[in-house]
């Protein structure tokens, strides 16, 4: 081990497998100084997993490894039925480590972090061990009464621990669920605030203020201990004597460092009143990385040589190689952001609403430039989406900010109350559609237009590239109602080109290229790449693919439709979100109700079920939509048909 | 006025005209006995309204009349911008009885509760004096934040009063918006809340007690007052002392009594443990009316007499003669109790949860028989739905239930999340579609196919009639995924009737009449029952038009659609729904994607925008879906199709 710094390389990654981890617990030493050795075990593995991903959520990782150890190690009985489930699910990484470190997750699953088949980005009961979904936050509480509920009525024991962020107590329903489990004097539930200080973006106390924590834990009937999260010897005796009270739920703020562990990237480190903390998700560049192995490793090696054990064995394996970014990536965000602060400068009724996203929904050069238009909520998206109802009814023109996945749902009812006021909001939701793959199912927003565009005044688009960006965006501050801008992360390459003077027209597509055997009816970067992809490997085949990117996601323009259907006797919508409610279910329904001379057949491609986590291009491929197979089921579909005729 | 009690009749309604409010309040007296007599003057109105109407909350109208009293008398400067709404909006009578005091609403109004171009059954912005929709709890102080928000921006001064209810605050969103109110410290927010102790069904504290009130909003760094919310000199001294903090948001939380002013109808006569409060909705007997009229009308007299004023003229009406009900109503949910019960006997692992619904969710029964299995959330639909995530995770079945309104917006992520995990549980939502119109729309609920429908897993249906209630919930039991069955409220005639063997079979309608020029698809017992009306009148216009009973909400067998297609060259489909995301694109998506040899012209009726609060027949009338409208509609597409051709 002590080595092991002198030698490493760029190119190469390094674990600890988990035989090192069964002869640690084997250790003759005091059970909190072992639980700490695990931990940092763990911190290695997960930052292994993380860089090897390509991307994770160390600070959270790290910050909860103390925890997370001593409950695995000391505090649990699962064989009477003890539960532990994180419900931030950030920390999937560290939770990993320990699985794999106990033996309830296979060592090979470390090489699988994000992968399709591997180990996803939140958690999924899929994976051994993991006993609930869990990623999007404040439904941890919950479920653990409800789980509690089923022991009852089943007569099965058992405790619940469910670790919560600290972020994650802006949600509302985190309160929500706490009132019954005082009221039902539900002993057998702990919870852990990981209270590391910071969120996605910023510091927590700068995010959104928690106050008393504790004094809130207490006003809603909860035992609140409050201790240093990661002193091993003062978790044991908290937990020790939390078991003494058995008619109560109890709270352990258990007070953290975002990033744990390896000094330079701790919270601690930072100015939290106006830095952001680098380490939230993402992965470390190869120097921090191996500056990280390094720095755990000292400690490690230090904590066994005290303990008069052997050094710790860690295996090194070659960094897989990763194609690099193809090249002509293009990104939607930077233009939003542009496009953002180009129209607030002349409409000064103009605001912006952020719920802790601020960094990935380009919000930032917004909040510096215009500070008194611009509200960061925290993760709250109900409070933020009903007080931009308020300011709308005040004449403001309110922009709300969040990934789709949450913003189409969690404030599903306050987005329709603010709809039957006819206000104009718009709404922007990022990270739309099943990339990235990575972070899993709570992450993969792929119904939102199904979640939302059942509400007759609201509007939905979503642009196809950069340059339709700023368009849809003025349409949507123009309209006299709601609007819902969707638009994907991910930076993609795409060959579609607007034309110089492209107006959005509702209801109407433009068309990117022609051919008379079929019609694709696609909208946003990715699907519209595809289908370009996917026309030109048809053209390959003698199959003329006509292409139409139609930004509006809920709308469609009834003589608009009745020319598509004219155009080619097959029509295909392709869809990045379930079919069942998709874009392509709206077209295809206003075009039979426009009742066109002559219907053409219909296929519609979009996500038939839950999609995986995984690689972007693996998972593309597994639900059908890049564009080999997209070509391949379009070839396929009219085939048949001839077959048929 | 002495000798009103004597003359009453039962076809009689009383009220005070606006010109009585405006000689009180120019009395000469101390301001709280003036706010006082106000109130009861006021609660004969809001009395007037809710026996006029049929419907109405009384209690909480009752409860909060002082408070209302008090604020538009004494506290609020409308002038310099100050605003008040209620964020509860069940007290919607009391609020209309003081505006129409207060000269906002025309006196005219008093005569249009819950009556198309009326007064809404909860707060609506097309109102006079209304400054935002309301009656979907727990929005109201987020909303507040926002409208101060709006004033900082622009510039305008004015404080803002918002109303909660007791059983409102648990709603999670209440706990998220109070955290930035105190971290902003935006001291021109006051929130009362009418602390009444009762909720929908039974008191407060037994339906999910608050606890520690006061400490908890303390705890979210609220400045709170705690006060008597009858004892007007009270609340004018606790404003006043409020006025002087200025630098953090205030609470005052008004002890009310539920049904204030009528003794028997005051929360404090029953037992709060056991007893449920008769007069939260609905309107009162004709005895009950005469009773509460003459107890106020004795309290206004004593008062007057008091102040050595003339006593107040009342305006007696005759009381609007209402049809009665048509013969042969049938009802959906007595089935749903009795289905319910027989399979909780035959599957141990089912239990049901509620949400301060149990009554008009046909639960009581439930409770009573299955104590143990049965779960009381509170408003609180989040905690709810992860609550049965965690049971189903455990090997129960959960049957969760609520308003459709908020059973499919307000926990939409939880149900998505519990949907990832592919857990058996069965959503029943009651009061759905157009019907009941006199909530109005935060309780209409004609979005749920689209809010849920696009889950790839959920399979959403509803019944016809009784008869079809209970193989629908035997289904969904034995379903292995998530299923919503979705149920309107209100009694109705139907001439629906199902074959003696019928067993649902998934995605496939059945034919309840035949007919070859058209075919009526639709669902549920409104629907399906305008439907075979509109058939029999289209018959009588020499149309023979079918009528298919097709229970899949969001679903369609293939083979099945495409006979459809078959059947005859109209196919119209028909929602108690938006039109859009809706029953019939389900369906006519479905029918293109199965490619028919001949697609039939296509006609798909539904809401096309929020629907308004009105009497029933006037509101069907007014959306067109009423047999009448319905067969005028056919006929005409059918017409223009001829043309066409």
């Amino acid at each position: 081990m002590g080595d092991l710094i002198g030698d490493v390389v760029e190119s190469e990654l390094y674990y600890v497998p988990a035989r090192e981890f069964d002869r640690v617990r084997q250790l003759n030493a005091p059970r909190p100084k072992l639980v700490s050795l695990y931990a940092d075990m763990a911190r290695l593995n997960a930052l292994y997993m993380i860089a090897r991903a390509g991307s994770g959520h160390i600070g959270s990782s790290f910050s909860s490894l103390d925890i997370l150890s001593h409950l695995y190690l000391t505090e649990m009985n699962r064989d009477a039925g003890d539960i532990f489930f994180s419900s931030k699910g950030h920390d999937a990484p560290a939770l990993y480590a320990v699985l794999i470190a106990q033996g309830v997750l296979p060592e090979q699953k470390l090489h699988g972090l994000r992968r399709l088949g591997g180990l996803p980005g939140h958690p999924d009961i899929g994976t051994p061990g993991l006993v609930t979904n869990t990623g999007s936050l404040g439904m941890g509480i919950s479920k653990a009464k409800g789980m509690l509920f089923a022991n009852r009525v089943t007569g099965k024991g058992g405790r619940v621990f469910v670790l919560t962020g600290d972020g994650e107590l802006q949600e509302g329903q985190i309160w929500e669920s706490l009132v019954s489990a005082a009221n039902h004097r539900v002993g057998n539930l702990t919870v852990i605030v990981d209270h590391n200080k910071f969120q996605s973006d910023f510091s927590v106390e700068r995010t959104s203020s928690l106050g008393d924590l504790d004094a809130k834990f207490r006003a809603f009937g909860w035992h609140v201990a409050r201790i240093d999260g990661h002193d091993t010897e003062l978790l044991a005796e908290t937990f020790k004597a939390l078991e003494k009270i058995t008619d109560q739920p109890k709270v352990v703020i258990a007070d953290t460092v975002k990033g744990k562990g390896v000094s330079f990237m701790e919270g601690t480190s930072i100015d939290s009143d106006v830095e952001m903390f680098r380490f939230h998700s993402g992965a470390p560049k190869a120097d921090e990385y191996l500056r990280a192995v390094e720095e755990i490793e000292a400690r490690i090696s230090s904590q066994l040589a005290g303990l008069h054990a052997t050094a710790v064995e860690v295996v090194r394996v070659d960094k897989p190689v990763v194609a690099p970014a193809p090249a002509g990536q293009v990104k939607l965000f930077p233009a939003y952001t542009e496009a953002l602060l180009v129209e607030a400068e002349k409409r000064p009724e103009l605001v912006a609403l952020d719920a802790d996203l601020a960094l990935d929904m380009g919000l930032l050069p917004f909040g510096e430039k215009f500070p008194d238009r611009y509200l960061e909520c925290g993760i709250a998206e109900q409070d933020m989406v009903s007080q931009a109802g308020g300011m709308a009814l005040r004449g403001l023109l309110p922009v709300v900010h969040s990934f789709s996945c949450f913003l189409s749902t969690r404030p599903n009812e306050q987005i329709y109350n603010n709809a039957t006021e006819d206000s104009r909001i718009v709404y922007v939701g990022g990270l739309s559609g099943v990339l990235p793959a990575g972070p899993g199912h709570s992450h993969q927003s792929v119904r939102e237009i199904s979640a939302l565009g059942g509400i007759p005044n609201l509007v939905m688009v979503e642009p196809c590239c950069p340059e339709e960006v700023a368009p849809l965006l003025r349409w949507c501050l123009d309209y006299q109602g709601p609007s819902f801008l969707r638009m994907i992360s991910i930076p993609y390459v795409t060959s579609a080109k607007l034309p110089a003077d492209y107006v959005p027209q509702s209801g109407r597509g433009v068309t990117l290229r022609s051919g008379g055997d079929a019609t694709i009816v696609t909208s946003g970067l990715l699907m519209t790449a595809e289908a370009l992809r996917a026309a030109e490997l048809l053209a390959q085949r003698g199959i003329a693919a006509g292409v139409v990117a139609h930004p509006w996601l809920n709308r469609a323009d009834p003589e608009f439709v009745l020319d598509l259907a004219a155009r080619a006797p097959v029509l295909i919508t392709l869809d990045n979100h379930f079919r069942i409610g998709g874009q392509g279910q709206h077209l295809i329904a206003a075009l039979a109700g426009s009742n066109p001379p002559r219907m053409p057949r219909c296929l519609s491609l979009g996500l038939e079920q839950c999609p995986p986590s995984g690689r972007n291009d693996e998972v593309l491929d597994v639900v059908g939509l890049d564009a080999d197979r997209i070509a391949q089921r379009i070839a396929e579909f009219l085939g048949s048909g001839t077959r048929k005729l």
